[in-house]
């Protein structure tokens, strides 16, 4: 088979080719294309896709023409070649989503990417109609990453069958852990396709606990094959992140420590576009070495988010909290916050430099929990995420740096963040009426807002009098504190949930003033 | 001199001899006696008042005949005996209070105290007429503990000048440190008495950093001197408490960490009593080693509440946390947090088997703060500590032992806590609208009751179904979970910062029913 198509960059070339359709293709058919740009060579794999068809599916990142040639064990799969072009990039088509700047994101175009995803674990495996509201209700909520599993889900308020099985059924009890059902498969890819069209990346969780059908009993081959053939038919899609597991730890027994280190170790090997992996955890207490070179971000299930500069600098590397408990009331302890908390959350993990992840668990009479499957959302957080989104994207360019104890002991109580001609002070539980400590030490020309998380207001502040700083102490004789912490104040309404923003006006005439304006905040010398 | 006189138990009686008043006695003359009792001896300091007045103050614990001779290298003050008789105690007074139970205090009659305290570092320090506002507030706060300085504090809020000098002036700037203002220490133990009267306890904090004067940077003789002349006035101050210093650590560059040691041993050898001894941090990542054997109980100053369960393990003692940031709305963050996080942080800290101190910094035009100065409160959380305080006054005996993630996972999120016939489930931010987790394993005869924190009601709640608990899961082929979490459930509002009280009403009936009662709290199987 030859073809020559054109394909927009990052978006999926597709070969089909008719092979061998006995003998069980999944376990016997290895089949791959290497595709080449000049001298560069991206080695690619195919999959199965049932009825003696087979697929390979390439998202190329350059513009141009990309040849390809197969490689296969099955003489009628082995060395097609053709070409095609790849145009530049369709509208809303930034590429995928990489790790830039130690702790952050950005799409392939360079735009920067921030995660504010939500949870709706088992939306696929929902009836259609139902599946189609979800969508539905993402394309305005806000929210561009979303946690979801390749396999149903049987837990509390998760009883009703899947739309799918994932592998083929021998009968009632019983499913073949060697034969995919392909049309899951195909309706999985469908629906991460339409995510896409949203701009919503797909945060695929591999392996879950909740389980009454035998995924989470397959064998560890049965393991590795099944990784293979998921990157094989998803890499392609460009909003596909690979969550080895939710609550990995509650599944040791039967899948110990080296076994993650092996399941990450496949899904590297048959991706080739390095989407962003992780692996998260059920026990706060419990975490994966996050160290290991195959983990691009952190991804946390920890409710104790003063503990975010903690994972930040022990993992050193992006930290997103993804069930930072979740907006609720089940009689469940992780499902039960009230839509104020999460949002408090929420903004804490952001002013860490880190990011957190929605999930909504309201009860339901008939058990449609958006946690789980998606459809409406009855909350009142998702609105206030999505303002914090909308202002996060409107001035952060690179990332928020937070400000630490060893810039200003304040800031181990008061949760603020920075990046080029910008900074953020969020109060939380706090409700000064005056303020210093974070703003800028010079009398610049700032644009101040103050910022209601709640109510999602921004209204102009005026420069103040600072407020009276700590005194002279004498300690041994020596004098300590009593500098200025900063060169004017703001008048705060004494109310907590209120957060102050500070734009530089000069840094925001242009790009290249973004390092000037990165120098003139000077960290406050004060130690009080 | 000898005289007979009648003194309750726990009272003060006091022995005043005349001596010497040249060659500045406050240096160069010892003086104790030692009380008799049968055979026991109970050595106690006097010491010297001014004028040629010396003074022995003893407290007795036992009731009948006690007899005492002095000791001293003045031959006026040497070789004086005497005798008294110890009464019953005299009606409200209970006694000094101790540890008890490792990680709770009770007064010496045997009934438990269970710190509700409050700050006021410098209200003996201002004029006298805010003072007795002070003492008119304290009557009906419901505080029964509260820290305060011997020596006057400089600091924001804090410029005024105190009403006594605690040392001799030699000049505008400079006091004789070798010399105390007798007058100082008189009125320093009225407002002890004072004290007293009401039923509070005063954490007297013996050192500080926050100085104009110079207290901070007397030698370390001056220091040891000091603290056995304070301890020689006060100790027999039933209600006196010793706090080391407030925020020693912010001084360790002239009182390195095994001077405090020292400190806390001249305190323990001048004080025949031993009154609790604590020290209180500043900076929340530096701690004294509480282990220590002088140490009796941990005073720590940390935000950070839910990190409580590890305070309380590390160090093994009664856990106050006297400093977890105020209610009030000044620029500094430790003073600055709403009343309803404060009194949720109370909870907080009450319910995994700690206690915490109330502090409120409001901004006041004349710099009238409560935590500084006393006066009046402005704040709504204190109201709301009280009531906390008189729930665990009518139902806990012993002292309240959190539930731990040993019980149950959901006790790392969710706070409760127990003793003999008593168990409280706080569910702070959580909103649940169904509960089960921490109810009783047996369907007993239980008196519920749901307690709103904020609006102070107590409201009758009844047995309702067991909500739904975790499906089975199968994990590598293995069943867990799906046990039932108690014999009935709780229908909840749906509200965060609600708490349910459960009775055991047989526990109740008597003394003896106690052990009874606490058989009946079988522990949650189920490990979810």
């Amino acid at each position: 088979m030859t073809s020559v198509n054109t394909v927009g960059k990052w978006d999926i070339f597709e070969i089909a080719v008719p092979g061998p359709s006995g003998n069980n293709p999944y376990l016997n058919v290895e089949l791959q294309a290497v595709f080449s740009f000049f001298s560069r060579e991206v080695t690619v794999p195919g999959f199965y896709d049932g009825d003696g068809a087979y697929r390979i599916r390439f998202m190329p990142d350059r513009e141009g023409e990309w040849t390809y040639r197969t490689r296969s064990n099955a003489a009628e799969l082995n060395g097609k070649s053709g070409s095609f072009i790849c145009a530049e990039a369709n509208s809303g088509n930034r590429g995928p989503v990489r790790v830039r700047n130690r702790h952050h994101f950005a799409y392939a175009d360079g735009e920067p990417y921030f995660p504010f995803g939500t949870t709706c674990y088992a939306w696929t495996h929902q009836p259609l109609d139902m599946q189609k509201q979800t969508l539905d209700t993402l394309k305005t909520a806000g929210f561009n990453k979303i946690r979801m599993c390749v396999f149903p889900k049987h837990y509390i308020y998760n009883a009703n069958p899947p739309l799918h099985d994932v592998y083929a059924r021998i009968d009632d009890e019983t499913l073949d852990f060697d034969r995919p059902n392909f049309a899951a498969f195909r309706h999985f890819e469908t629906q991460i396709g339409e995510l896409a069209k949203l701009g919503i990346e797909a945060d695929v969780i591999l392996f879950h606990p909740y389980d009454r059908w035998g995924y989470c009993a397959m064998s560890r081959e049965q393991d590795y094959r099944y990784l293979k053939y998921v990157a094989a038919r998803l890499a392609a899609h460009r909003n596909v992140w690979w969550s080895l597991a939710n609550e990995f730890d509650f599944i040791l027994d039967a899948k110990p420590m080296e076994h993650w280190d092996r399941c990450f170790q496949v899904v590297e090997e048959n991706d080739p576009y390095g989407h962003p992996k992780s692996i998260h955890n059920g026990d706060p207490e419990i975490s994966y070495n996050h160290r290991k070179p195959w983990v691009d971000h952190v991804c946390v299930q920890n409710s104790e988010v003063k503990k975010a500069d903690e994972w930040r600098s022990v993992w050193g590397k992006p930290v997103v909290n993804d069930e930072l408990e979740y907006e609720g009331d089940i009689p469940r302890p992780w499902g039960n916050i009230g839509a104020r908390e999460l949002v408090h959350r929420f903004w804490m993990m952001v002013m860490r430099g880190c990011y957190a992840g929605h999930g909504e668990t309201y009860m339901h009479r008939d058990d449609l929990l958006w946690w789980a499957k998606g459809g409406e959302l009855r909350g009142e957080s998702w609105k206030r995420i999505k303002f914090l989104r909308e202002l996060v994207e409107a001035d952060v360019k690179n990332g928020l740096t937070p400000l630490t104890r060893a810039d200003n002991r304040a800031f181990s109580r008061i949760f603020a963040a920075y990046d080029d001609g910008v900074r953020f002070i969020y109060f939380g539980e706090h409700q000064p009426r005056q303020w210093a400590i974070g703003l800028p030490m010079d009398d610049g020309d700032y644009d101040l807002s103050l910022i209601d998380i709640w109510n999602m207001t921004v209204t102009p502040l005026e420069k103040a009098p600072l407020p009276v700083s700590p005194a002279l102490r004498q300690t041994g004789g020596k004098v300590m504190g009593g500098a200025p912490e900063a060169a004017f104040g703001v008048i705060l309404p004494g109310e907590p949930y209120l957060a102050v923003r500070i734009r530089d006006r000069k840094a925001r005439r242009g790009a290249d003033q973004f390092r000037g304006g990165e120098r003139l905040w000077l960290r406050s010398a004060s130690t009080t």
